[in-house]
């Protein structure tokens, strides 16, 4: 997203439209966020009604004409975003930009070729559009330590991921020789998806073990789903509590400004200047 | 709950009635909470079993009677909490109050409108009168800490239910057109609910993916869901640790302002001075 | 289990019987221990198999003498054991005593009352009497570890417990109103069945919301147990952390001998003496 | 896997073999590990190809010649493997060379003996393989740490998984005799598995309680697994911290020895020396 930070007289206009299309900061910007907010809930709404066969039998042509409604206030607000910025090709092929794009094209698509009504149900992908919209809000702050601990457990979540998987696979193949296509078990790949199924502790029934091997089988595997499931909650767990503990402690070193320092330690560890707020500390 | 701190001589009968009908630390106010703990239970318990066909039909009478019994009962210390009180109108639109006035209706709504009967299932909510009395127990301390550790976790929570919500809005809209109404994902809005019930490992069955590509979908949602839940997990734990670290925290060493001793601490760990605070803490 | 600390002449048969019974510290007393581990095994065993209808037509002769040999083999014990000790009554009124008589009574029971044969179930009571057994192993300090956790957490889990049932009572008498006896929620203990089902998220499926309102609530109910599976896991993994921390810090004060200091203590917490052990301390 | 350390020139062929077959610090020894590790997949997905009857009745021709590709290709790997190695006995006999070999004998068997077909399954098994390719790979660090808390957890994880299925007798035999044959809990193993599908909280759906005191008691089973399943995530958790801290933890202050310096600390938090080690510790 690139910011207009030196103002030209040229770009007078569109540096106004920049503030209210893309910023919050203004009551025109927050004013048009907030209705944007609206449209994309009630669009996304009117998607989901649609896809309700009485519904659509009923109100198929209030439907419609929301639909259209809605399709043109997005296409104009997406010309506008070009407008707004410096490069506009730069905004279309930007993760939203193209977002923006795709939920828009279904409607179009849908009047020239007669067979992509299926598309139709793309323009859920809508929803995403509000995370740019919140994204000015104060959530962010807390999204960002979800996200670090995240990030940070990632190399142990791939470790256990492949695990997982490795599981998955031989539990599949036992369970396919074991219990055989007489039981559901018919291939191996539905043998794979019965193990995830069970090892997730989903469970739902579609396919269970009949035999009483496969019974004893299915039973290792779930208490080792059990057990599996701890893993990633440790992890996660761990991680948070990493990052909770980096923001906590903001006091800065009086001598170079570092921070990070831990809730006891009376010398800086980065530059070794005495930390004199210990005693001023908030208990919190 | 208005505390009549300083009693006039002409409101002694209030004064008493609200000692009793309000507060445990006399002996009639503590009986009365006990028998209203009681008459709470019974009253529910027979509200439940009067739903149970078998039991209705051939205990009907007694419920019924059983039922007006508790009404009245209730009835009449409704009217006692209302003279007690002296400003009625503030109780009667409390959240206790309301609920107070709510468990009672249904009763006598049944009786001037015979097709209100099914609306004495509301009766049930008279549980959360429980919860009143309770609150004069010894487990107050301990809610709290766990009412602390989840309100601190809010605004986290509130992002995590975002990207579930949003998760499963998406799912449910892949998984309508990929299954389609043949398999039993007939609308978008039961997609969703299929993938809250994939999400949440609680797999109920009743709706399952029968086509090659929406069982490897569900495969990817049901691991993402068994990932996911290590989120709240490790949200909670980090903040009911911290919850439980504030309470022993909140004393400074008198000559060096350290904190975080130990609840039995009796000389600060950093100076050595000694602490003066140890006599007059409970113990917890 | 009284010891016998003081040893008088008369009673050395029974001292010497108390020390293979009770007793593992002896080479004869662990002989005893682990042959009355493999006969619980074997006996549990048993009284499995013989539940299985092909099994108890095939072998059901073998399984009957296998059955009356394990009897008489835990009466002789029983027996002994009340030899053995000083106070038979004692033993006989203790958790384990009962236990020991409870898991022989069956088999003589269906002797003289042929309508008793349901009770041979209770046989498998006999898995308790490993605990007696094991209590005596290797594996004593973690139990202890996990024991203490799971006690210091009881106030809270006695809270979140109330609320959880709270919720049950509330949703299943909800889910009676809403989806009604045409779709199996055909009373409030039935549907407080499927809440606790759903909640827990187990998801039989044997009961499941048809109408559109149910499903919404359903979901409702489905992502609150999804966060309330994160409460008991927090306190858990806090309790245990405290629990393996108490036991980690086993250096003893060189002034007092308190123990439980901090990892980076330097004086002592109890009376003030300098620690001198911070920089002897190992990295475990 | 033996190293050759000391090179003789009669080995040197042998040596430059080991060098490409088991190591992957050389360009040659790299692209080897790729292309087996593509390889075995590529393999892995064939056998999963041919267990769905509709591939195979239309591609097994030429999943039949891939097969044998793959066959012939490790098997030329596993003898270059007996040959690179000093001692072909010791690695014949070491795990991934069972496993290497094991893989390798379903598609000669079913040669030999047309009734070994379902054998054929055991070639998924190569997808262990991947396991010792990707040893050399930078999960390397990450996998020991979860391993690390898994082994520290073992003793905790023993006395858990003891009560466990404790309960699981326990209550797959209660539930046999309250349900009885007529339900579907037919004997007490079968019982069993469902208490173990039920307590971690997969619920299947296959059997399910039908009379109320059946319900009521899987009710308390739910809740009892819904609690216990928060002791192994809390184990691992705690387990997984110590962990992590470990890793940190030991670089010693030179002037104070002090520990638990942060990875980017420079200057000792305790007394302000300088710590020298922070330049050569690697950024994990």
């Amino acid at each position: 997203m690139s910011r207009p930070s030196e103002q030209s007289p040229a770009g007078g206009f569109r540096a106004r439209l920049h503030t209210i299309v893309f910023e919050a900061d203004t009551p025109a910007g927050k004013a048009f966020d907030v209705a944007l907010l609206w449209a994309i809930l009630f669009s996304v709404i009117a998607v989901m009604l649609e896809s309700v066969s009485q519904v659509r039998q009923q109100y198929g042509a209030a439907l419609h004409v929301a639909e259209w409604s809605f399709t043109v206030l997005f296409a104009v607000e997406y010309v506008l975003r070009l407008i707004a910025v410096r490069r506009p090709l730069d905004y279309a092929r930007s993760f939203f930009g193209l977002v923006d794009l795709i939920a828009l094209l279904p409607s179009f698509l849908s009047v020239l070729f007669p067979g992509a009504q299926t598309l139709l149900v793309v323009r859920v992908l809508r929803l995403l559009r509000v995370f740019r919209v919140l994204k000015l809000g104060h959530l962010l702050g807390q999204a960002e330590v979800l996200l670090t601990a995240l990030r940070a457990s990632r190399a142990k979540i791939t470790v256990f991921l492949g695990v997982v998987l490795s599981i998955d696979v031989i539990m599949g193949a036992i369970m396919y020789m074991v219990e055989g296509e007489a039981h559901g078990f018919d291939s191996i790949p539905r043998s794979m998806y019965w193990a995830i199924v069970t090892m997730t502790t989903v469970g739902f029934g579609d396919i269970t073990p009949k035999t009483v091997p496969g019974q004893f089988i299915a039973s290792v595997l779930m208490v080792m789903g059990y057990g599996i499931i701890a893993v990633p909650t440790g992890i996660v767990s761990v991680e948070l509590a990493a990052a909770s503990r980096l923001r906590l402690d903001t006091q800065a070193c009086p001598g170079c400004g570092a921070q990070g320092h831990d809730a006891d330690a009376r010398y800086c560890k980065a530059c070794g200047t005495k930390l004199d707020f210990a005693s001023s500390k908030p208990a919190a």
